[in-house]
């Protein structure tokens, strides 16, 4: 590891604690007094209660929101691994910016503010408003060559996630949910997957946008290869997260993971979205485990490999509906449940104060 | 079957269509065309070409959301079955009309309009306001010895689900939850659910508000016991919904039965909660198989029976947070998932508007 990315790494992981546990104590406590039979708001229980740790036993304040989308392409499309061109990244950020995309509709319906980042998509977008130009080049490479980024792009693009968790601690934002948009990027997540969790790639590889099954062959093939390339031979690589993403993940992945670290350091609760945010937040969460804390995993992705990445976190996902779209869109979904459940937990009475009996015993 | 029942069953079997399957063959067309690879909002895009159909193709005017917590006490809770005492049921009435129930929280929070409608509970609340008067008993009777209503009770009792339907599409509701609050009442869902799914009581029967292992050993024995005195012997009755809901059902549970084919037949949308309301819905579903088309559930109880009549009605349930509190709850909680897919079905952007490019074929 050279110095550059030691130095990121050190920052990483500074200064990130766990929740006092007596909040989730003080928080179980007052569940059980509130009128309802004991746990019978299931997990709603057990998001109000990490929240509440979280937020340091004070859910006075409402939750500000945000939803961070990060953009960027994907070198390993040249190996014909994505049903859509790669110029659907570029068109998809426009499309953000135009407010037609899935995440714009649940960004304004459930009230999170939306960021698009461009932190490595293959155009050039100028001095376009309304997006947040963080490229740190033109795409990652291509892995089937050699490793996706150099140290320094990952240093970059590490640091354009702690830059902005750092800019949503100062803008009071309590929870954010990250989501991406890179063609190829289901690719990446696959190998990241394998790797950290050392499931098959035919285990871990899905039809991402949308292949068939030849194509979803085919892109087996291609996860199996980088996988060779880069860590069958080589353990130190399949054993260092910092090297896993740097060698497999693409730009957004990067940016996306040092996010991730960033707000946990800062105290922040973190939705995940689907497949390759998760893979993001897994590759945080192996670099310091403490991120597990603020982590919710906002619902489990159609993609296979998925289900795999929560295992490895031991993390539940909030919802469950076979969606695979990315940008962002199963985490800002899980919004209206975290409200909720905070909702119950501050505003229903308790037992003593409804005059309601309680169980007989 | 009397006159009398066979005249409520005639209202309730006439008039209920189901949606023309057009308006499901024009929403997939139109999903298939935003921006975002085919299918890849998945349940989302079920749930929006459903209620596309339900709504007749018109998705322009914003859902009227609605609660209807229906409450009634229990003949059968003399056998220890509940872990609460059946005052339980009267007290946590007077919670929701306080404010401070868990369905209160919710209601508020996803603006969905309250109504607590006193079918059957054992106390006498005179002129109490806030609480929609409908007793038609004080509770339904102990079914261990005999049918839990009479076919005048059940009548009744349907009649008032039949009327606030028809109320409600005055009202122009166009989406309404069904929950309920009945010491007693799992019971009674148990055995609905033991005869109309053929599962063995001790697989259908769970702890309900919180009983331990002894106590749950006992209600699976009630269970049996009820279902040998009722319909063992008698496959008249265990194959006539009415004559289940009548002998076994709950005036909570018969007046939901009734608010769900009135729904249906008014061409409203309506949101089952957990295994109580899911029970009187399959019940509804039996008297006429078009109400699954307009059918919801919500979530996915940790009830143990509530799987079963899930599949029995052959829907996926929105949501599955182990939660086990009635009240209607699991079903407002699942009215924003509801509203972001049709959100999302109407906002987004087309490839075509948006000049994005389709998938590589």
């Amino acid at each position: 590891m050279t110095v550059a990315s030691s130095s990121i790494l050190a920052e990483l992981l500074q200064d990130i604690t766990a929740p006092d546990p007596k909040w989730l104590k003080q928080a179980r406590a007052h569940l059980d007094i509130l009128t309802k039979p004991r746990g019978s708001l299931g997990r709603l229980e057990d998001i109000a209660t990490r929240m509440f740790a979280i937020r340091n036993g004070d859910l006075s304040v409402a939750l500000t929101k945000a939803v961070y989308v990060f953009a960027a392409d994907h070198g390993i499309v040249a190996e014909g691994v994505s049903a859509y061109p790669k110029q659907v990244t570029q068109q998809m950020v426009l499309t953000f910016l135009a407010n037609g995309a899935a995440i714009n509709v649940l960004a304004n319906l459930h009230q999170a503010e939306l960021t698009v980042v461009d932190v490595g998509v293959d155009a050039d977008f100028g001095q376009l408003p309304g997006l947040l130009h963080k490229k740190v080049r033109r795409g990652s490479r291509n892995m089937l060559h050699e490793a996706a980024m150099t140290e320094d792009d990952l240093n970059s693009a590490l640091q354009v996630g702690l830059d902005l968790a750092c800019a949503a601690h100062e803008k009071q934002q309590t929870l954010i949910a990250v989501g991406e948009m890179g063609i190829g990027n289901t690719t990446a997540a696959s190998v990241i997957t394998a790797v950290l969790t050392h499931q098959p790639a035919a285990t871990v590889t899905g039809k991402g946008t949308g292949l068939d099954q030849k194509a979803r062959d085919n892109k087996i093939s291609v996860v199996e290869a980088v996988i060779r390339k880069h860590f069958a031979l080589n353990q130190d690589s399949a054993s260092d997260p910092i090297e896993i993403l740097r060698r497999a993940g693409g730009l957004e992945v990067a940016a996306i993971t040092g996010m991730v670290l960033g707000a946990t350091r800062h105290g922040i609760a973190v939705i995940a979205d689907g497949f390759i945010s998760t893979a993001a937040a897994a590759l945080a969460y192996t670099i310091n485990p403490t991120v597990r804390e603020y982590l919710f995993p906002g619902h489990r992705s159609d993609e296979p490999g998925h289900r795999f990445l929560l295992e490895y976190l031991g993390l539940d996902p909030i919802l469950d509906l076979d969606m695979r779209l990315g940008e962002g869109t199963g985490a800002v979904l899980a919004m209206p449940i975290i409200e909720s459940a905070l909702a119950l937990y501050k505003q229903m009475a308790t037992f003593a104060s409804a005059g309601v009996s309680g169980a007989i015993t």
